[in-house]
């Protein structure tokens, strides 16, 4: 967490500084979409006298999000399944409460979203990582099978996955499911799959999706439009139980979404979001621009002899530093005023990730400082 | 949380019945303030590329709440000393995390806010009731000292307090911390004061306000916006640290405050409403007519022979129901169509609340029903 808090700390001074050439976080680096202003200006009047009033899970954002996941998916979500939350963090939170006990073990996958461990921690869980492959950065099911202990109450899985953009196939999930019904019988305890898709909609060339839910029925999912409009600030998400979750089960579950989203500090987005979630809906950033920014950044790195994964989804752009030491990268990279994040905080001390969430201007003025730097660190590095 | 859940899934119909006359929760009976939307509406357009990235705390809302609890408490809040959180829910999970371990015991005042208890299990910490007094609902500061062990790591008061309406004077706070100073010491542990002041500002007849912030360095306090806006369905409120906080300890509680806040699930409140605050800090509901309200009720059950608790403030009229049982009491208002918040959800079986954010005319429609069963309960009571 120190090293996340750290480097926040030190990258926030960026958004004032004109010349930065800033690929850190994911946020904003061009003015919002219109229709996100709109649909929350078409909503800040209030039509009745709790248009303000404690808001839970709007069932206008529930249907919509259950008819979205239904097309998506195909899968047969219905209302009562789906908690709308403040983001996704709020919808990990929410499955952290639903699914484990203070001590529990939740695997997750390394290299991974930096929260993961803050966030567990702070709800008094046991962070356990599973390894993807270090190459392919597949999932490496195996790794998850040997993380898996009597006292794990859920796996997360992240597709499409940051840091590394990759999407993957169903044939992973299915062999995924394999090993957590049988873990779940050994074991004689359940073990829940959290399946973490904020960038469920951000993939390129037409890459299918699978979500894990259609492979495991014990499988919750949790959502975040902040990526998808590219505006975080404004907090709003979802967890969707899964239609394949036994009836029984599925109903409890149900019973403790408002008790619990309401203990873990009232989680529910504000009303004017939720109103705002049929026009949200069918919004989306220019995809067609950040595939561009992929194939320039991603070409240009690959050109200059940097090994790359080749983005299927995300924002996200992930290498290996050039000469294998991440942190001298990013620092020959900042001495130039170009600011990418160092993959320790990934805990991947040889790997970089760049955000495209940058402009394609800032990308190509990026581009031959990251040749030259490149350049410098391959010729001095021990062969 | 269950009979809270359940009577809330029980009451959540009565928006769509015209007909009931609801004092239930603490919600809007009446459009919401237009200074609210004027607020949201200035606000929904981007001025900046980061307008709607990531927000932790805004600076521009961290200086204008400093400056107020600066005017009304007297003490030399810093703008660092505040983090925006997600109405007085967030703040409260946010000073949960800050002093609390897994375990640790935290003292809460009985009859008090019903969500205290299941936000201290979600924490997977221990609620520790500390009764009021049964007849004044005066702070009971023996009580208090009884309650703390050495492994209590907060105590946690309300004033103005929810259900009963009391504001205590400041000889409450210096007594109190007198027993916070001696158990901190007698258990070698810093016991720390949450300063619950979400009404803060709904008080009556301009009886004084005393925060125990000034009475007790070692103390916090939250407050939410959606009180005095009565707009609980958008998020806003703040947890302050108090300027008495020794500096090394502030300095370390400071740096606390993004990462603790991340990690309970990103807890900061959406970017519009940051940006509101300026235009918030000093809209309120119409507190003259509350007031009125107030009066009409408060002098309609008294004269009908209900002991009722005056109150000094909040939205809150907390009375003992005629007859001594107040399950029959509602239930007989029920069958009028006259819902109350019955005492079980405080634990006092013989007490009721009735929120005065239903209108006058719902006030005025509902007093003959509450005389005329006051009346035929006290009959049928034993003598």
């Amino acid at each position: 967490m120190d090293k996340v808090t750290a480097f926040f700390g030190r990258i926030q001074g960026l958004a004032d500084d004109d010349d930065a050439l800033d690929f850190t976080f994911g946020n904003p680096h061009e003015l919002a979409l219109p229709g996100l202003s709109d649909a929350m200006r078409a909503q800040v009047d209030p039509r009745s006298v709790d248009w303000f009033a404690y808001k839970s899970s709007e069932r206008s954002a529930q249907e919509v999000v259950a008819a979205g996941l239904r097309d998506e998916l195909g899968l047969a979500f219905e209302p009562e399944d789906i908690a709308m939350t403040q983001g996704a963090f709020g919808a990990i939170s929410l499955a952290f409460a639903l699914f484990a006990d203070a001590g529990d073990e939740v695997v997750i996958p390394v290299p991974g979203w930096f929260c993961y461990e803050p966030m567990l921690r702070a709800a008094n869980l046991i962070p356990v990582r599973a390894a993807l492959d270090p190459v392919s950065f597949d999932l490496d099911i195996d790794a998850i099978a040997r993380a898996i202990t009597p006292r794990t109450s859920i796996v997360v899985v992240n597709s499409p996955a940051n840091p590394t953009g990759r999407v993957y196939p169903r044939s992973a999930w299915e062999a995924l499911a394999e090993v957590l019904e049988e873990a779940s019988r050994t074991h004689g305890r359940r073990i829940w799959l959290l399946s973490d898709e904020p960038y469920r909609r951000i993939r390129f060339d037409g890459v299918d999706f699978a979500s894990p839910a259609a492979s495991y029925p014990w499988t919750v999912i949790d959502y975040s439009y902040g990526k998808v409009l590219l505006a975080p600030g404004q907090r709003l998400g979802y967890l969707a139980l899964s239609p394949l979750i036994p009836t029984e089960a599925r109903g409890e579950l149900r019973d403790a979404l408002f008790p619990l989203g309401l203990a873990i500090g009232w989680g529910f987005p504000d009303a004017v979001m939720q109103y705002s979630v049929p026009a949200l809906e069918t919004l989306s950033i220019d995809m067609a621009e950040l595939a561009r920014k992929r194939d320039r950044m991603y070409g240009a790195l690959v050109d200059a002899g940097v090994e790359v994964t080749r983005p299927e989804g995300t924002f996200y752009l992930w290498g290996r530093a050039p000469g294998g030491d991440a942190r001298s990268f990013c620092d020959a990279l900042e001495a130039r005023g170009v600011y990418v994040m160092p993959g320790a905080l990934f805990d991947q001390p040889h790997h970089f990730r760049i955000s495209l969430t940058a402009t394609m201007d800032s990308i190509d003025r990026a581009i031959p400082h990251l040749v030259e730097v490149a350049a410098e660190l391959n010729r001095d590095a021990p062969r």
